[in-house]
């Protein structure tokens, strides 16, 4: 029997609408018979696509709906969203979460708005200035959490300390490894081996009690010679996209080979099942849900343009997250690796 | 006819010892009739490994030895290399470009070594004050440049706005495009879309002549919707690295699939044609050979565990940008897009 969880799902806020969320939760529900969920969002709207949509009713009875009026969109300001949208579905959502409505949160909505409702309603865990948005990516063995991947443009080493703490902390709640390996992002110029920052950030986790290996280049996050990687937000969003782009364009130069004569698409037609589950593996559906790490609460980000089946996918990393009580063993082990850190941090 | 260039090989710095180069150089030479190269370093070794593995007199005519009695290490910083190793296989390959004994020169040795040495021996284009690595990056459809890689790590608005007239000089010089797309590189996440940099960099590329579409982010490099793009050294290098990483993560997880059982590997063999097509499209190899832009002639850096055929696209990226004169061009239309541009850069 799995642990009774409920997620609270802002469904206005992606690309697709609630229609997105409304499948999503279905879905999820369907895997997972300890989860319920709470769509928040335009009553009568969800209302009505959950009639047409759910028939079982060991589903429906784990299905609710909160109300919420408004919505923020993807130009909304951040503190704008904060002050002025109260009643969004984004903002519900997380309120949800503080008011234990709700064990965890999703959103497919603004990053910048989530992150900035979130830090408010929610707080920062001490010590911990800024959230950080963190998701495992797939490894040759194993798979390698990275951190910032996009909250924070700019980063001093106090904060590259902070999340390499914090990453620390989410692989020995989630995986149960003891002493996590903690590394840095940096490049492979000998004569430059990295910024100002980077170097002082080095210092600090060095000195901190974290299992600290050193610098990595950008491809060891998909090696997995380590389990945490961490970079300031810009870094880390360029290297998650570029490594979208490069699937992609594989992707494209697998279909064109495959297509490119009559003898080609026979051979294709035979490879089909292999093909199938290579493009199951590379699938970045199966890897969305990003959390928002380093709040007293677990807050997943979904990609703006999931579909049902990421979406899901994301509902499922908040549901592990609270079996896994995170934000506890967060706040726990932050604290240790911080304070332990902290003279030194004041001497940099 | 080919126009005939003579590129200066640094033969002794690359991982793979000077075999390498001897075997690149043999291949560079029988695909191009007018191309000469002059191999610098150990020369004892280097005239009994072209003793034993050059029979063609054609290919032996167009390939000299230049000694050279010491070789920069990986670990030599750029300041030791320059002052200590005057008679470096590197530092005289740099030199016979300068005493235009040679069009250009290729190395796959320490970037940095190669940077300071290049900067000092060639001096810098007017108005710009540091090489960058740019490269061609293979996109959906057509290629994307990239810059800067790797040699700066640290950048100011102003560099920004160097390399972005250095790409788009490249561009038009290599493929006679004359307003060349230009983007900056940044983040997707809307709050906090860049850093103070990116956003400065941003109106000053804004105020000069150049072909200015806005901000890109990572996975634009490889859907090619502009023809260069713009990064700090951090960010491409990481990018770059990113790349390569997930590349061979989806080649390693296809040789998976293929190999998982018997089956799977008939049907393996029967499309091995179609693998191997896509295996040499997505090759880094055919990708190696990376420009340092800005300098006063042609110096290409190659992948320092390049092989033979990857050091030998590098031989070719130098011998085409002789042919297409860039340095000239990139002299000419960065004079003319900087000097547009300053007086932004000077209130900016």
């Amino acid at each position: 029997m799995q642990q009774p969880v409920k997620i609270a799902v802002d469904a206005m806020s992606g690309d697709g609408g609630f229609g997105v969320a409304v499948d999503a939760a279905i879905h999820a529900l369907e895997r997972n018979p300890g989860l319920s969920v709470v769509l928040v969002g335009d009553a009568a709207a969800l209302q009505a696509a959950l009639a047409s949509a759910v028939s079982a009713p060991a589903v429906r009875s784990r299905l609710a709906v909160h109300p919420a009026s408004e919505v923020v969109t993807m130009e909304d300001a951040p503190a704008q969203a904060l002050r002025h949208k109260k009643d969004s579905s984004m903002r519900i959502a997380v309120d949800l979460v503080a008011e234990h409505a709700a064990d965890a949160c999703v959103s497919a909505g603004n990053t910048g708005a989530l992150m900035a409702t979130a830090k408010f309603v929610l707080k920062m865990l001490p010590g911990v200035e800024r959230p950080a948005i963190v998701t495992a990516l797939p490894a040759i063995s194993g798979a390698t959490h990275v951190l910032d991947l996009g909250a924070n443009a700019e980063c001093t080493a106090e904060q590259l300390l902070q999340f390499a703490a914090m990453g620390s902390a989410l692989v020995t709640a989630l995986q149960g490894i003891e002493q996590p390996r903690v590394a840095l992002l940096n490049i492979g110029q000998e004569a430059i081996k990295g910024n100002a920052v980077v170097k002082h950030a080095a210092e600090l986790i060095q000195a901190s009690p974290l299992n600290f290996v050193g610098y990595v280049e950008g491809d060891s996050l998909f090696l997995h010679p380590v389990d945490v990687v961490v970079c300031d937000g810009f870094v880390g969003n360029v290297g998650l996209k570029v490594g979208e782009g490069v699937a992609q364009l594989i992707g494209t130069f697998m279909r064109e080979e495959f297509m490119r004569s009559w003898s080609s698409r026979l051979v294709g037609l035979v490879a089909r099942h292999i093909l199938h589950r290579l493009a199951a593996r590379i699938d970045p559906r199966v890897y969305n849900g990003a959390t928002l790490i380093g709040l007293r609460g677990i807050v997943v980000k979904s990609h703006g343009s999931a579909d049902a089946v990421a979406f899901g996918h994301a509902i499922e990393v908040a549901m592990h997250e609270v079996w896994q009580a995170v934000p506890q063993h967060i706040e726990r082990l932050v604290a240790h690796s911080l304070q332990a850190a902290q003279p030194v941090s004041a001497a940099g």
